[in-house]
């Protein structure tokens, strides 16, 4: 059973998942070896028996689960770093604080097409694969176990993918994240003394700056954030004020997929397809932080190092302006 | 002049340096040819010329200052994230933060020798290393425009260094990074509840356990951390209460330096001389947080990669526990 631990210091809580590797020697160096297999892919259709059975698939016609023939198909993570089975046994170790690592790990295996890239997929499937980020929130929501989810995807080698099949990943957790209260502290420090949304106001001045746009329409804008931890961060947001991810409209899903696939294009263009992150921040699934919480995606191309100042600060050290980036990005030919 | 800019939402700074690179080509990808040069190394003895005009020096001899025969050397980085010269200029721009990045970037050249790393040498020597960071702490203290100096190592490429010859960085900073100040209100709020510092309260449990010790001596132990963000993480902490590296006793750097060779050849030992990041956590310089702060020095070896759900939560999922990673690491044979 992983075990989650807090620090006393901090309260920030890691997840000790002992099972997912590994002794000593696995750690020798940084492996490229368990990464890009060129073995048989897991996620690949025909080998469906090759992972944990499925949660759920988008199939064109009926079928029964676990054939081919679907064009996104969600299966719990094969090495999960959280369990889904269990009790949570909150424990106190004289100063320290424990419990069980209880939570759910999905895959979101967003094409059937092995080499196919979420960037490279018509903007229509694209949407298919945010509503089944949007299905799998709505029910997981139901298990009062779980505080947060959190979606994102790692694409790349250096963006830390162990394959090149694309995919995304859920991880359902028990407590709400440090720095998603932060980030929520923030928003709501600004609501307490403005009562305006602090996003809101950002999409405002940004829009009304114009230098940091990357891509606009109607519901959604792509911005370069004014304080950027790293080269080429993009956030997407609504224009709308709104809480929750799920909650949102199929109006809204028909405009994030295409202003999602025209950013990663973008970005794509500008640095030869880099390896990066995504990561959906949403409200916590319990609390009404939905008055001054404003979701969002935020795009991480991976191209610096992080090293000792930024694990001594929680400083950045950003090379490149993000109204640079910004016009780069708005100005590449797609 | 580099910039730095404040996140209106956490409030995390970033510094803005557009002059170390860079324009997008620059980072089409992750590039190892900006490190481990095979050329001209500025930082061997007669090569002086190379770097900007040392700041201090350690040689056996009386000699001029920028001639060779030193043991520890000192120079302005020559890439600096920041400029020591100029004014702050603090500037809100719309609901944003901004000043001028005003700082000093410098660095600490541990030995003469190009191939020797910091655990290569004799504790004597590592010693006058540690002597050397008390040195520019005291003296850039002096200046009131900085508020935290940070010291910290990266060694090896996949940790961040761009030259081989081993040497260590020096940022001081015109505000205390938000990290700092999170560990500093954990401390405060433990010692406002129970008058004591929660890191002698962990020294204590930790000594008490002894489960995650790595070494130890009458001044020093160093302990895996309860709930580590990395596999085989490693803290060096005094054992007196003392809030300030710099205020340390010479008895002290004479077991500190030890002790850090001893925990630097144990990781080299188990993980085959792996890139590691250190950093030196001491208080903030013009504030009083010397009774509830207690500096302490972290050893993250870089194993893992940081992906998509460690920047989404700062949550962080390691794949080994503290326990095992102090036994294979007590356990090791030098």
């Amino acid at each position: 059973m992983p075990e989650l631990r807090r620090d006393p210091i901090i309260s920030r809580w890691v997840i000790i998942s002992t099972e997912r590797s590994s002794r000593p020697h696995d750690f020798v160096q940084v492996k490229p070896s368990r990464t890009i297999s060129t073995g048989l892919c897991p996620f690949c259709p025909g080998h469906e028996r090759l992972t944990p059975k499925e949660i759920m698939a988008y199939r064109p016609q009926p079928a029964v689960a676990n054939s081919p023939n679907w064009t996104v198909r969600i299966v719990p993570n094969k090495f999960p770093a959280l369990h889904v089975e269990g009790d949570m046994d909150r424990e106190g170790v004289g100063l320290y604080d424990r419990m069980n690592g209880i939570g759910a790990h999905e895959v979101i295996i967003e094409t059937p097409g092995h080499t196919e890239s979420l960037a490279d997929l018509p903007a229509k499937r694209i949407e298919d694969v945010l509503w089944a980020y949007r299905d799998r929130i709505i029910d997981l929501k139901k298990d009062p176990r779980f505080h947060y989810i959190l979606i994102f995807k790692n694409h790349g080698l250096s963006a830390g993918a162990t394959l090149e099949h694309s995919h995304s990943q859920l991880i359902a957790l028990p407590v709400v994240p440090t720095s998603v209260l932060e980030e929520i502290e923030g928003c709501k420090a600004h609501h307490d003394q403005k009562e305006r949304c602090i996003y809101c106001d950002i999409l405002r001045q940004d829009i009304g700056d114009g230098d940091r746009i990357v891509a606009d329409n109607s519901e959604f804008v792509c911005v370069t954030p004014f304080a950027p931890r790293f080269p080429f961060e993009m956030w997407v947001l609504p224009k709308r004020h709104a809480g929750y991810f799920e909650e949102s409209q199929k109006a809204q899903f028909e405009l994030l997929a295409p202003i999602l696939s025209e950013c990663l294009r973008r970005m794509n263009k500008v640095l030869a397809r880099p390896s990066y992150n995504f990561i959906l921040h949403s409200s916590p699934l319990h609390e009404r932080t939905g008055d001054y919480y404003h979701w969002h995606i935020e795009i991480i191309p991976k191209l610096t190092q992080v090293a000792g100042f930024e694990w001594g600060t929680g400083f950045y050290i950003n090379p490149v302006s993000p109204e640079e980036s910004a016009k780069f990005l708005r100005d590449a030919e797609l």
